[in-house]
């Protein structure tokens, strides 16, 4: 088919042909054709309610949809010659049809228009990344596990302000990143369920006078029912901001693993050595070991968050029903999706591969006063102190120790007894990492036997 | 209480007192003090079940409630004096508990930690929040009902491209907002469901040696559970950016709708007459009336939108478990919040109060070819024509009747005939505007019958 | 070069070679390729400085010239293979260098890293960008002067709020656009200055030992000075981010325009009719001239604000010197540049092409008061009146003039007096919108004679 | 004045008054009340130009001057009463000046509109904040030079992925950031020029047929000149984009630098201690020293860019000239603003106040192979080796000494010769760390030498 026939398809009322600028700007076909398969499963559903309400004859109908079966296979092995002219893939696939089938071509588009028609491969498109992202996170999660079972009973630092502020278990930090993901999960959930509504029928934007069956197309292309708005179908985009909310937010829970990754892996802390699978060397330092994925992990949040933005800022203050800004929605979505997956099959990846670095993680979970709190419980718990008057005794005695450049478990108990002479031997008892994160007993807490309560509760969701 | 006492908070390890500019930075009771009914609620569940768990005594738990109840009356009767020396709101609070009580008040912080109490507090405050936006918008969705009932069969222009396109119901276009905010409603009641976890009890972030019970807690403040591992209870603020998304989005549909109505307004347009109470005038042009409390709410996007870069951008790479960072949290969502609500009952207002004029918006429904596609329709149905086909034959019409400065009913047989010969009289029939709406009977299309059965629907579900 | 000997790069320290998903996360090949040409001018000003210098021999610095040139034209022709497993442009350049002359290939990166490397090449490349941003808005200003010319006394509605507030010139209006574009011009060419700085010679972040000589480079390559932190110099993404801080406003800038150019296309409006070479029609509509370019291009602030979004947010927090997740830098800014560079030639060819209607223009300038403000000026210069009072009565005599269905010019004298008594004839004479804005004489006024003395300063700027 | 005259205001032509919700949405007051010293000295310019123009007498200019600055000194004294019902500042003002010099003040807004005087006031205010940024970006250089100054031949390592790569000087790495800081003060000064143009007479959009001076008044005010067309001057927020832009970038760049010092106070860094004054205890954990201002720095960013986002979002598609939407601006820079200076503020006290631990930067420099590229490049240097085969060497070299557990400088000639012959004793001078920052002379480079040429460099520049 050649370009110069593009003209016909808005009927002969154009004298001026677009020129390239106006191509450029205007069409579609370079990216839409990602959507090929969505669009033929939608005119097949379309063509075969057609002839059950008897719009169009069975013949027909048959016939068009194998000849969308014959486009579809020439799309898939590379033999589909996608024309710029044609605009878009919908123009693509309906030219290529015509060729393939001649007349009853020209009526699959009946009680339809493009607007209907890009809504409803958009949404089947978006509705197949968000259950390819939920596999994504069950396989990245299952890898958390993983690490869990490993290290449930390891015992690192846990941080505030990457200060060491108590010890906690590997695998009780492991498992945090579960519980984020498991957020994640829930939100593509929800938002695949809330975006299951076909748009197909709406046509241009007030429906049709034809005797279409919606309900039928819907069921047939896996929705739970039709739009209930024909305006607000083909106007709508909520289900590519969902979509991209939802890969932001779980982007950002990536960037944060990312980021701890790339101290983790620092020589100051070395608390995890990468696989060489997931780092890379420098050309300059042949040593070097550097965390690549991992910081490119934590750069895509910003691909990701920008294209919501991107999105959202286009959507702003558009009158109904459809504006051709709203083209502008496909090329963001299509790149954050490919790199919310892309992310996390890297992040699988990392997780899957890395080895923790036991001995130093529990050295660094013994130093800096990491059992003061534990001090301070002992001391409410045990001698009734309130609170409030336990933090204090426990500030005294880790300035004592500071001066005495130990830590807490080097006091001995006659220096306990200066500063708060009620102190007995029983209080060495709780100032031991492993005691300390054993004592962790409180529901979701850091104790090893907490950890495995959690890992084995998310094997079951996981089922 | 006097400010040079704020050391004493640090357990005198601090030689140097914070200056004015680390006051300014890291004080934040100058707006947390928004969450002290959260922060009182939460210490009273935690003293009930501290008491019930057997850690502290009941007489200590019953003379913490009932001064927590003393706080709060001073509070809310405006006679509470908030210290920017104490920080921030939970400690003000004790300050204030402590000086009413004394010593039992030193307990209450037993086997809790500042990090899951602003986690409890923020998550209670933002619950209420999606609670109060979801009957914001059920207000506004039964005034677009309202509208819709008014006008279900009044004829207006439907536009693409800010074209007429074809003739819709004022009805219709109402509902689509109703789906809109309909979605809106989904998302909320979602983001309340993921977030309903109870951080109580994480402590710093390894949970807790003290014998608690977190189900209890959970219970008591209305949460579904206790979350499942403490390190990401302190560390998450997910609802939070849930609640920003969910309001962003909508803040979105109503930047559509202010848009509109800025439009309809305009002289050119006169769509629609704005209340007195919505608009103001011009210091310089009297007889103005500007639509601004529509534009107002034009530019909420950018502000709820704006807040949720913020927020997503400070959560962007923190290492877990609580840092300083996410202290930013709560004055975004704040201003998010207070925002939309305000922006809620303003569109609220403004709908109930606005006049659709309908003479106006039929006579504009009824020009531009407006029913082509009912044209293009009848061809493909009466006479068989491919739709293709059919869609050339209308352009062909279009263009004659332009030439002749007509529309399509002005035509006569003869214009029509000699164009495609087949064309009958009974033509005439579809190319009214009233006609063209009550034929869009597919479901979810402009047809009035078809606005009435959604309204009645809705009203079902909000029932 | 086979893609297997790519360990090699690494000094062969690395076991396990990366993976697909790896490659897919780190190779930057796929898009730097477009930096092909900077990157070879910049190492053939490298070689150059190196010969200057005698850290190689000039025989050596000459083959690698020589050669340069060949890789470039193998690039140019189309006839270069690039290698995914060679990751980047620098390595795939200088692969294939080694592979036309040899040994002396490998003297090539003396001196140098690919991290200052890469920061020239793109310093380079968003150098040209700006130069190309400068072109196209001069262009667009052209245009714009084009129209101001055409209309420079032509009358139409100044809005505020989209309500006729004041008669003003088609002329001023587009003026006003060439006001923002000219701060746009400027905004870029501070960038340009800024950003001028070579950071080549920091090699991989602290100099080098070698006597190079920084000015040399930076001089053939056009920079005002080489950059004076070699932290800095590979850490530096500002010239970057000014970029698309520049790009955003200015696409805003467009973005105004283009929903002017929507509205105005109206119906309802009818100010101006697009050239078919920017419009479209609809696949069922077709007699529409939809103004899809103004569309698209009011949608181009998402895209490009928000790749300034994603490397903000890619930016935040990250240590010096250089991080790889600095790699998502060039796609956002790549992308934001063609979107940019099309978007200000489509407004060009929309503003050259498209036909102001003077007559509705005029229509509607004369219509809903829009002289009151005259009135209003009249009654403080002729009687003397105090603002305020002027304004008060004014108000008065529209809304009489409102009763009675006129607009102002068509009361009596009479029906003046009745409001204020010392009302004379004279009054008529400022009543009339030609008048109006050809009394608007102030610096920057509305006036016509004022627009072309505008016109005449910006036709000389552009020379 | 009491609220009920408010409808005065629009000369009596709204029967319905505003209700509670549309005064909470419209009025600007609680916030621009922040502008009323520019709103007075702008209304005072505009008075002496009036006078001086004949348009009213001196005698009348005189009152309102002296009145003017009556308002101004209550305002300054807390004496002022505002008022919600007069919506603003500029209604505030004006009213006030009326009860105090009486019918004069209704010739105050002669010639002039609240749309001119917005953007006019917002402009002063704007300019002030530049030139306070300009203020405290000077002294956060200060600060920086005197870090480098103590520690500018101090070694520490430098990072590239946060893993060692080559020995930096503790003062190279202070003034990378000045370099940084250098380019927003060059950025702010850059924004300062283009802004400085005054839309005062500009009136409502128009221009006045009065005969004003508008390059009195802009003199008056410190702008460089009118602003060339009224519709723009009263349209534009360039002004206040620009100053978020170059926030935002500002305020990445502290990002950046605070997450270091958080990274750099980890006890696995220990780089550097901060001073008590900007760091604070914990609620349970009495021993720890949190970078709570670093952290809190590090989020500002989030808040200041996306003030950025919301305003840039608010401005998209806004027709010509005034929209309401535009009254969104004023609070997001406030706060932008205010939080600029105080981050500037804080950092440079974090700065001075930081002591960095030199033994553990210098140990921390002479680990991990850092020295590697020196060895490389004598191979380059010495032995005429191409580089690409030295770095293959070296990496041999490296793996050598990583299999023994010795760093470079502790292999033996032997160990040395076994993998290349050719290397002598000679090589052991570059393989120390001091000898290696020293030796990078290149311009910008890390030698000492080079950090106090930039040093002196940039002292001169602040003079």
């Amino acid at each position: 088919m050649s370009d110069t026939s593009s003209n016909q398809m808005w009927g002969g009322r154009f004298a001026a042909g677009p020129d390239a600028i106006m191509e450029a700007i205007n069409a579609s076909i370079g990216y839409d054709q990602r959507m090929a398969a969505q669009d033929i499963a939608g005119s097949r559903a379309h063509a075969a309610m057609l002839a059950a309400t008897g719009i169009i004859t069975d013949s027909d109908a048959d016939t068009i949809r194998e000849g969308l079966l014959t486009v579809l296979s020439e799309i898939e092995t590379g033999r589909f010659e996608f024309s710029t002219a044609l605009e878009d893939i919908h123009m693509n696939v309906e030219a290529r049809l015509k060729q393939i089938i001649g007349e009853p071509a020209g009526r699959l588009h009946t009680a339809r228009s493009r607007n209907d028609q890009v809504a409803t491969d958009f949404k089947l498109w978006v509705r197949d990344q968000i259950d390819a992202a939920i596999d994504g996170i069950k396989a990245l999660i299952t890898a958390l596990i993983g690490q869990a079972e490993i290290g449930s009973d390891w015992v690192m630092p846990g941080f505030t302000h990457l200060q060491t502020a108590q010890p906690v278990t590997w695998g009780h930090h492991m498992m945090a990143y579960v519980e984020m993901l498991g957020r994640d999960l829930s939100r593509f959930q929800d938002a695949r369920k809330r975006m299951n509504e076909c748009p197909l029928g709406a046509a241009a934007l007030a429906g049709t006078s034809f005797p279409i069956d919606r309900h039928m197309t819907a069921a047939a292309l896996g929705f739970d029912r039709p739009s209930a708005n024909s305006l607000d179908a083909v106007a709508d985009r909520d289900f590519a901001l969902d979509f991209l909310s939802c890969a932001s937010i779980c982007a950002m829970h990536l960037s944060r693993f990312a980021e701890e990754l790339v101290i983790w892996s620092s020589a100051q802390f070395r608390f995890v050595t990468m696989s060489d699978k997931w780092s890379t060397g420098s050309s300059i330092m042949p040593q070097k070991r550097n965390p690549d994925a991992a910081e490119l992990l934590r750069a895509k949040i910003g691909r990701i968050f920008g294209a919501n933005v991107a999105l959202m800022t286009v959507m702003k203050g558009l009158p109904l029903a459809y504006s051709k800004d709203m083209q502008e929605d496909k090329e963001q979505v299509f790149d954050a999706a490919d790199s919310l997956m892309l992310a996390l099959a890297a992040m699988t990846g990392m997780v899957s591969d890395m080895t923790g670095n036991r001995d130093a993680l529990a050295a660094a979970a013994g130093s800096g006063f990491s059992t003061a709190t534990d001090l301070a419980d002992w001391l409410v718990r045990e001698l009734n102190m309130p609170f409030r008057d336990a933090h204090h005794v426990t500030g005294s005695l880790v300035a004592l120790a500071e001066s005495k450049g130990c830590d807490l478990p080097d006091l001995t108990l006659a220096d306990m007894k200066s500063v708060h002479g009620p102190i007995t031997e029983a209080v060495f008892d709780v100032l031991g990492v492993d005691k300390s994160v054993a004592s962790r007993m409180s529901y979701g807490g850091t104790a090893p036997a907490q950890v495995v309560t959690q890992i084995e509760r998310w094997k079951k969701v996981l089922e």
